[in-house]
């Protein structure tokens, strides 16, 4: 067969003279930095290895059956349908040569005028990547879908199990990290066991189930006023979750997490206690980093010595000139993302670029039905109130008509009824090897 | 620590003297005969190795990414939550003893009474098996998942394409089979990518995709009255699709068709041309079966010469009186499920056993966009009404009120914005080696 003729019929009006503008990341960061350069003459290219833009802050809910993957991601070619100055390539980015402006992809190499690396962070284990195996994180929508899965065979497990000792390993649930993450991933849990599930099983009793949730430091939500954290500690321990403070995890294994002075036996065990920069940052060369690899950005975003690199969202690490870390939260992700792009047209504009910096939105976490915690500035709200506050700003700030009305009937659905909606547990392994067409459907 | 106390405080009411029933699988069969089970005094334990039973008449919307896996499918644990007679194993069978009365699962072995085997078929490929992990068949939530991956990668490969023939070579999609799977992924992909997809891509233009339907038979949806495959025909035509009537594949490789005259070169070949009984059944021993492996029953759905084994679903291979084959429908599992169980209580109460007599309910297949067709008996409806037809019938007999609400609302959606919900790509291989921590937000 002859190729088909594939082209657009409609030249794009791009003409190869305007100045090229490579985003890395379609993330919070990166999505505010395309989305920011609509109306400017320049072409960008928008590069992620995902398909889609991830609304990070829902994620644990995928993870905890209420909501489906397809509820919190949208496609990034579709975010971008209508801005003609724009391309998204899907592909991932495999090598830097910052010093000829060009970025290598797994397809091909890219050169630019301008680069902003938004590639953001991933679960960090302090050193003990191996850990990784036993108590993934959650980062991603696969991540997520790895902790439904353990999370909801556990409990079958519990239920096929032969002895007490095996079915109460089963029915025991250890989240490390006691960030808004880690609690709420924890409340989702103890919610699901004393709950959701009450009913169906026949042999195991749910409600028995245990939650741990380990903290190294002295409190719950350290980025909260300390109010916060003891209405966050208190809300949880009356939903049966065991909150251990000042206890750093010395170690890892399939089946157990040993503290300093005890162990826990578990069958599933999940990592929210640490993020570290992409990997691929790594080849970025000599510019400076944090010890958990993020990179030290100038007060403009640029990368130090590169005047045409911008590093934008949690992957960039800076204080703002009152000397406060900018959070890894969405909110500031957007802001950098934007500000980047701004400096960008600054800079063609022959303008000085201007210092990043921070509009503090404030912190909200939830911590079960009915139960949230926020502030903004000096006003702190706990419980129900929190609570309203959360699932409203989650459903304005989540991506696309669709999916906000999925979110949101999603969640009557659950409120009213106690189910989950998205209780499937999936594959670790399809396709191919698998055998999965020798026994599909036993 | 101490083992939890998990045991249940009520003791169940099924004391062990109870009849034991076993039902292997909870597709539309198990099910129909754990539910007509319920009033009886027996024991039942219903096996899947999945967790869910899973609405497979929609199933290729989950792999065109129309719907979420968690809208077609729902937890069985839940659908048999308020009938205590029966348990839920999420477990996998192993192997049987027929004489002994037991069937070995993963993690133990059971005696019963009597056994319903509803165990299904799986993807055939006429003994080539190597061409599975070329053209994946659609038989599970899994496999329906890498479809879509393949389907929507196949378009941002082709986007990111060097020359033109590898462009031309992913956005070329071979659907072998010409009954309703086929029709439906043809229709369905034709549509997004001429109208879905139309304005998402800078480099390619998606409408100019090839969609090719291969069918080795003289017409297409051949269980159809022949009017109807020809109206399919030629509505498939019209939205672009290419078909291949008469035309047995040759030989699969993972990127060319090879049929009698010509072979066609395409990144993305799916396969929906036979099945074949689940694999686990060539356990049971000398059972007569037919080449595609499926068991052949007496006419009370009986496994010859076993008196307390019977077979349902796509599974039991039989005719009924009139001569007629049961063909391989939901509504047909779902009356030979129902049978067994009633023949079950019948043998119970020391009654005759009865033959099973098939309803014919009629049939229907989608091919898009407000066109299918549907006949019962002598009625033969097509077009619009057909459509909406197939919407109703879908809807109604789809498990769960809030399954209902989400995949009507995902219609309408599509419908009105000419969009599709779950454009999501998923990994096809999540966790541990996969180095998915390293690289996540990338």
């Amino acid at each position: 067969m002859p190729p088909l003729n594939l082209d657009k019929q409609v030249s794009p009006n791009r003409p190869s003279s305007l100045p090229h503008v490579v985003i890395l990341g379609g993330g919070f960061a990166g999505l505010a930095a395309g989305k920011a350069l609509a109306k400017y003459p320049v072409k960008i290219t928008l590069i992620d290895k995902e398909n889609h833009h991830l609304f990070q802050p829902l994620l644990y809910q995928v993870a905890t059956a209420g909501l489906s993957a397809a509820d919190i991601a949208q496609p990034l070619r579709l975010i971008f349908s209508g801005q003609s100055n724009l391309t998204t390539l899907m592909d991932e980015v495999v090598d830097f040569d910052l010093d000829a402006s060009k970025v290598h992809l797994r397809s091909k190499t890219l050169s630019y005028d301008y680069m902003v690396i938004a590639l953001g962070v991933t679960t960090g284990y302090f050193g003990n990547q191996q850990w990784a195996q036993f108590a993934p994180g959650l980062k991603t929508l696969d991540e997520a879908t790895e902790l439904r899965r353990r999370v909801l065979t556990a409990f079958e497990r519990a239920e096929l199990a032969n002895d007490s000792n095996e079915a109460s390993q089963w029915l025991t649930f250890v989240v490390v990290g006691g960030g808004p993450t880690g609690v709420e991933l924890a409340g989702a849990i103890a919610e699901l066991a004393q709950h959701v599930m009450a009913k169906d099983f026949r042999h195991i009793d749910s409600t028995k189930a245990e939650v741990h949730l380990i903290e190294a430091g002295p409190r719950l939500l350290s980025a909260f006023p300390k109010g916060q954290s003891s209405y966050a500690h208190k809300r949880l321990t009356k939903m049966g979750v065991r909150v251990h403070l000042n206890e750093p995890v010395k170690s890892v294994s399939a089946d157990e997490v040993t503290l300093s002075q005890s162990a826990i036996s578990s069958g599933t065990i999940l990592w929210a206690a640490g993020v570290e920069g992409n990997s691929v940052a790594n080849n970025l060369g000599q510019v400076p980093r944090d010890r958990a690899g993020r990179l030290e950005v100038n007060p403009d975003l640029k990368l130090p010595n590169f005047d045409n690199v911008f590093v934008a969202g949690d992957l960039a690490k800076m204080s703002d000139f009152k000397g406060k870390q900018v959070p890894c939260l969405a909110p500031a992700a957007t802001q950098m993302g934007r500000h980047a792009a701004k400096q960008i047209a600054r800079d063609l504009a022959g303008r000085q670029l201007k210092p990043f910096i921070y509009f503090d939105k404030g912190n909200m976490a939830t911590i079960g039905r009915s139960s949230a915690v926020a502030n903004y500035r000096k006003i702190s709200i706990n419980g129900y109130f929190a609570w309203v506050a959360w699932l409203g700003v989650h459903l304005v700030f989540l991506m696309g008509m669709r999916n906000r009305i999925s979110v949101f009937l999603n969640w009557a659905w659950s409120y009213l009824a106690w189910r989950q909606g998205a209780r499937i547990i999936t594959k670790k392994l399809i396709g191919r090897s698998d055998g999965i067409n020798a026994t599909s459907s036993n």
